[in-house]
């Protein structure tokens, strides 16, 4: 039978082509699993089948043939070229069913990894970064607005403590991944007397899925992918956001690397690794919305949306973030900080009035009057065409005459760098507060790390045992 | 200041509708607990906030009021009302900030808990039906054509097994949600002596966010939530696909209440909860990209769209996820399986062959001749005018005369109940096979649910405890 | 029959709910079309249906009847008790299928037509500003980095040019929703003798829907919706991003009842009308992604994904849309412009350096050696730590000392103003060009509408005739 | 400068690729259009520029250098090797901004030409099938529940009446798209004498775009094009479904070079290319998306967002939407259809039962009772275990004695052929209705081919212009 032109075209020839791109050592993996089961359990001429798999180790497909859907067919082609018998034995109880999505979950399981590692290398980046810039006076925005006084260490330990959710949920996405469909077969597994745990040791998954059907037919996993991915890419969104501001404020420069001038514009120096990392992080959020979409009213089985067709954009997906991920963490990597500015801004932020609010509220226990107080005092100041950093106790004594005021309380209170100093609460900026926590994200860091290593090992050390095992 | 009509209508009159629904005994809870932390650090007038809070258990709001923007300053002006020093006191190192995030991760965590309530049901539901279908034979499809038999019982369990790892998500998200915020104030904290490990416990939170500008700029549990939600919501149109289908086809049948008849076509019986239940999983994929689209691109600071802006879309997410669950969980538990008419369809799907070739190549240890011979013989009978449930050992013997073919081989081969009872494979459809997994999935259903038990047990005793202490 | 609780909970009464507060009206005005075109046909008891109609314009539904699924069989039944004669007769050869659709894409003109006139509200806004910020001087941004002056008036007109697109395309979506289903009944039709031209004539309808199945299936009139409103709904999205971007940096001051202080923050004035237009923005795209899910995989025929169940999240649509609208608009009408600090912005931003290598390759019809000696003198004044402002003739000279150049070269180049007032392209920001675009833009606007009123005259002409007629 | 690793590894590298394979015709075009810009206005060496462009037609470009960022200034240095001056000249007034924009309008305009002959293709297709199978009896569903019968001619005829309006959406879209940015130059237009209409006329562009900002910032046009792919991609997922659906019955089966076997179930032919189908318009609705994401919440002016880095989600979305038109088409090209198994199933599926409810109706003038009494006699049948095909005049009596029923009512009444042959609404399966709509149709057809047809001479002949004019 020859296929249709549509069909090649749109279909056939750009799936064989991604097959053969990405998934070629994978699918001569879980033959070989499926071969050294077979060989378990008696099946006649696995030795040869295991013979065949280790001498096509190297194989190297040639282009899509009309008459071949795929890679599938082009490996069982070869295989009984090598050895007839050998790929007859292979074929017993396997599906491309079973076989399409265990290579499906292996390639999730590497790209998976990959992700986890770039997001774990962000995470040390902010962490250096929040450590070099603990003591680096910003203001913050809430609103769009100045709002009060931090450190940029803060700021960067936030987004650490965000990202770091991010790696416990990929963490929980890798251990549903990570689960063999091998030995589903078509999806009611088989008369023959197959050994899914086997298989799946070999392969390095925590376990077989449970059901067959469930095996061959769910797609939870990719859309679980999705999401998690989403919601790492949407923090990271923010803290983009924030960069560019600061870059377009001038309160922080990328390397000479990262930026691109303009092709009229001579002063130019755009900070365009940032922008990039915006535009990758939108296209993975609708690459995630394409993973949704593939899995979307269809049939609860096995059907192309959750398998082959779905393959792509789970690549753009990956693709796309980890470029996001490079390119931030490349752009933070040696990124100077304008402090003077920075503190500047701060100082001319009038943010520091929550505090003078607070020492009249703690003195006068009563919150409303002292807020009110400090709303009076700022109008008064604003009207005599000063700012907020040059009001005094005289100022603040004007309005409330019979308030007792000692000496310097006005000053003391909206001195920027003496708020941060103040904020000692859990979590806070203050020296104190703010080392306790990078110490706690630093040790939260290194066991993450420590967990990716075990996993890494589990992964590499199964494969050695596939290849090694086998009495051919 | 009077608000503008445009702010009001479009913003503070349907977001206070909303809060006022929704969320004040939450604002109420958590302002108790800021007010305990108050007194533990012996804050002025902290006991009579404590009273004054108690006095307004039961407050039920007017309709806005022009001059307060939300429920907060409603409240604040409530409390003023009772204990004017109560109400400056409890203003003590507050922010809207930290105190609109806490409320809205209780209620997240409160509508998680019945979402994860609502699943638990739904396996429970489809354990019980795969139980009592585990011995019917169906057909299943792959690529929507009939592919091998299996059981009723199988097809539901494979769902329960996906299903299942939705209620390990949800888990994971709840473990993220329950992080208390209190404390963070604007974004930095306090010069105040808080507690903030204090706060939380007495909110049933297993803790603080640990960083206090992630306490008040983090939305990823948000977009965690949508993620999560999303991935069972698709699963569960994949089922709906199918059960709707199969009701198309006259072999399940819903019961009375839950069909409706036509204005004008006398005799229909629309299976309307499925239909409705496939409309509420659409609904929710929409929601939940709303979510994400809250999150993308804004500063990663206090901004509305990650806190009062995204209440809606989140309260649409849970509300119509629910009753998706709640829709599809009725049909489900009522349904009538058209035993004869399954078993009909399967019979003449011709979908044995795959144990007829398995047999035949089992015996000569060649897969490819004994596939090509079974599709052979497929052909032959086609050709023929019958159908496969019709062959016999001589239409085989005639194709292939050389073969030594036992009496019985076809007929046994290619029936369809013995395929199943064959399938033995772990997690296949076989009753030993099936039995194992459902006994598995019954342990797991069992911990699950104790596990949802603890935690609804935590929440009720922290908040026993938060109105008990105190010494007003 | 009583309906299941969960399907009356979570279908039933919601949606009667949503019908009774959205629908009423036109569900009588559409009976009363199909009365009207019944009688034409010489239908028993026609007149007596159109009385009953008459008699139940005011007619206030209660509180859904579990006995009865929905609005239109409380109708029914209201008809009847007022007529049974009359309420048979009209349920002649009229189906809930062809009935709903009517009614839905009724509501989908007229909240089209709302939407229309809200656009059409802030392109008069915009272009209003426009006119008064046409000499403003500012500095444009790309990649986040000052690149060239232009004015405010030519960034507001760019804006409504966009916005105007989206106009037209809501015109074309018009179009395309205002076709009338009716006659179609359930799908094929009728035996009765129904004239559907009629019946789309008294309704205000261009004509009927050529095909009835089409007519009862087809929901790509909302898909059309959902996209044409998230087209307008990002460009508006980029436009706040300025805005907001504006306010931060004190160019711009919303006016009083626009901003909101903070509970904790006595400075704060935050520009939230714009916050909430973007968060409604941001719930509009969401919205109309569930839209698109509501029609993605399912069948092509009268199904509820594309009728009563995609009437909230169409709601909900239009809603959140003409809010993001409605503050936009207003957030823009009484906005402060701080020209002063625009100017200062401008004229330090070293964003005219593009003018002087523009002069220099005039000169020497050199480009690239003109772009170098820009960068080279920006390097040596930034290397004396002055800034472009201040760059001299000398400067220069000291460069090229081999070039001529006329006294008052740089500085007449450098300056700001002067950059605008060059810029005499089709399109640019120059006095007559900006003067003669504004002038187009005016000239559309009245044109657009104008349409827009007839539009509304046909609607309400139909709707006059549609009560007026009939010989009841 | 060299380029970090990151920054070209994630950028620059694979953009260059992208506009390299697609965009290098394109981008001579336009240089080619400035060009001759340039010397209508008398600039120096604008000759020279036009020269080297002649002679780059054919031009090569190699792989990425690392010192060159992009494809502009690869072709740039090219043309500077040929002609320094020329290169010069071509640099004025010309920014990689409006350069940029003018080229993606450009391609977005050709990939809309292609697609849109692929719409008009497939709505050939369709109906050329509607006038094949205008007789073929068949069952419509409404809520997955045979609803009346029809003609697979209807339903054909109804699909194509729904793609005829994604023709006109995309007509729209066309309008919108062909407008010219070039001259635009940053954002801000130029000094320099430009000819913008000249210009745009020379691309076959229908005019400028009249803001010069606009046109280097707007995106609208992308997110028209998502929303307007999205729109037809949603109408045809739901044709899928039902060629599925009806596959999966055997009521229509593809030719043979469209169906894929199973590598395990010798009997399998599955319906492969309208599975993909479904995939890759699944596909396109999540490039839609990105679309959508990438015009988020960013500035209003030039951002890669908006340009380079939408260009490969564009060109997913054009691509895979192709794929699906394809696949589509080819399925319907070769299907054949089974009519006496539809015919069986409309027979058996008491969809006529309307039909005898209207004909008792018009006797007795109530509808209600009829109604009753038809849902009655369909009990009875049900009751004696006999199907409504079986049911008579006697039937019928049995339940009304009091009515004259004259003979041959019931049956005829029953008769499926007969219903549509009733079917005689405008718009409706009778044969005279549905030649009327078929011819309808059929003349719209031709219309939109023909405007198809002069868009894209319009654009041949600006080209053939575009490198004959000039006076190198």
């Amino acid at each position: 039978m020859t296929f249709h032109s549509a069909y090649r075209n749109a279909a056939l020839t750009p799936d064989y082509a991604f097959a053969r791109a990405h998934l070629l050592p994978l699918f001569l993996d879980v033959l070989r699993a499926h071969a050294l089961d077979l060989e378990m359990s008696g099946t006649l001429h696995a030795g040869q089948a295991l013979a065949a798999l280790r001498q096509l180790r190297d194989f190297q497909p040639g282009d899509t043939d009309p008459a071949i859907p795929d890679l599938f067919y082009t490996l069982d082609r070869e295989i009984a070229r090598v050895s007839p018998a050998g790929a007859g034995a292979l074929r017993t109880a396997l599906s491309r069913n079973d076989l399409d999505m265990t290579v499906y979950r292996l390639v999730a399981r590497g790209r998976l990894m990959t992700t986890m590692r770039a997001v774990l290398r962000l995470r040390i980046t902010l962490l250096a970064l929040a450590e070099r810039e603990r003591d680096t006076v910003i203001v913050a925005f809430t609103h769009h607005q100045p709002a009060q006084p931090t450190t940029l260490g803060h700021y960067l330990a936030a987004a650490e403590n965000a990202v770091a959710r991010d790696s416990a949920r990929l963490e929980g996405a890798l251990g549903r991944v990570n689960r063999s469909p091998l030995g589903a077969v078509a999806l009611a597994g088989s008369s023959h007397p197959l050994n899914r745990e086997y298989a799946a040791t070999l392969l390095g998954f925590d376990g077989p899925v449970e059901n067959t059907l469930d095996a061959v037919a769910g797609g939870d996993w990719q859309v679980e992918i999705a999401g998690t991915v989403s919601t790492c890419a949407t923090t990271l969104s923010r803290v983009v956001y924030d960069l560019l501001d600061w870059a377009a404020r001038g309160l922080i420069t990328l390397a000479d690397g990262l930026v691109q001038g303009s092709s009229v514009m001579p002063q130019k120096r755009n900070p365009i690794t940032l922008e990039h990392a915006r535009t990758r992080l939108s296209r993975t959020l609708g690459a995630a919305q394409t993973v949704v979409y593939a899995n979307h009213n269809i049939p609860f089985g096995d059907v192309n949306d959750v398998g082959t067709d779905v393959q792509e954009p789970l690549w753009t997906l990956w693709q796309t973030f980890g470029q996001a991920l490079e390119l931030l963490d490349a752009s933070l990597n040696g990124v100077s900080v304008n402090r003077a500015a920075w503190r500047a801004l701060a100082d001319h932020s009038e943010s520091t009035l929550t505090e003078l609010a607070d020492v009249l509220a703690r003195r006068s226990g009563d919150f409303r009057g002292a807020h009110q107080l400090a709303q009076a005092l700022l109008a008064s100041i604003h009207a005599q065409g000063r700012t907020l950093a040059q009001a005094t106790d005289a100022d603040l004594r004007a309005l409330a005459p019979a308030l007792d005021i000692p000496d310097g309380l006005v000053v003391d209170a909206l001195d920027t760098a003496a708020f941060v100093t103040r904020r000692t609460t859990l979590g806070g900026p203050a020296p104190a507060a703010l080392a306790a926590h990078l110490s706690l994200a630093a040790d939260r860091l290194a066991a993450d790390r420590m967990h990716l290593d075990v996993r890494a090992q589990q992964f590499a050390e199964a494969r050695q045992v596939l290849w090694k095992e086998g009495t051919e």
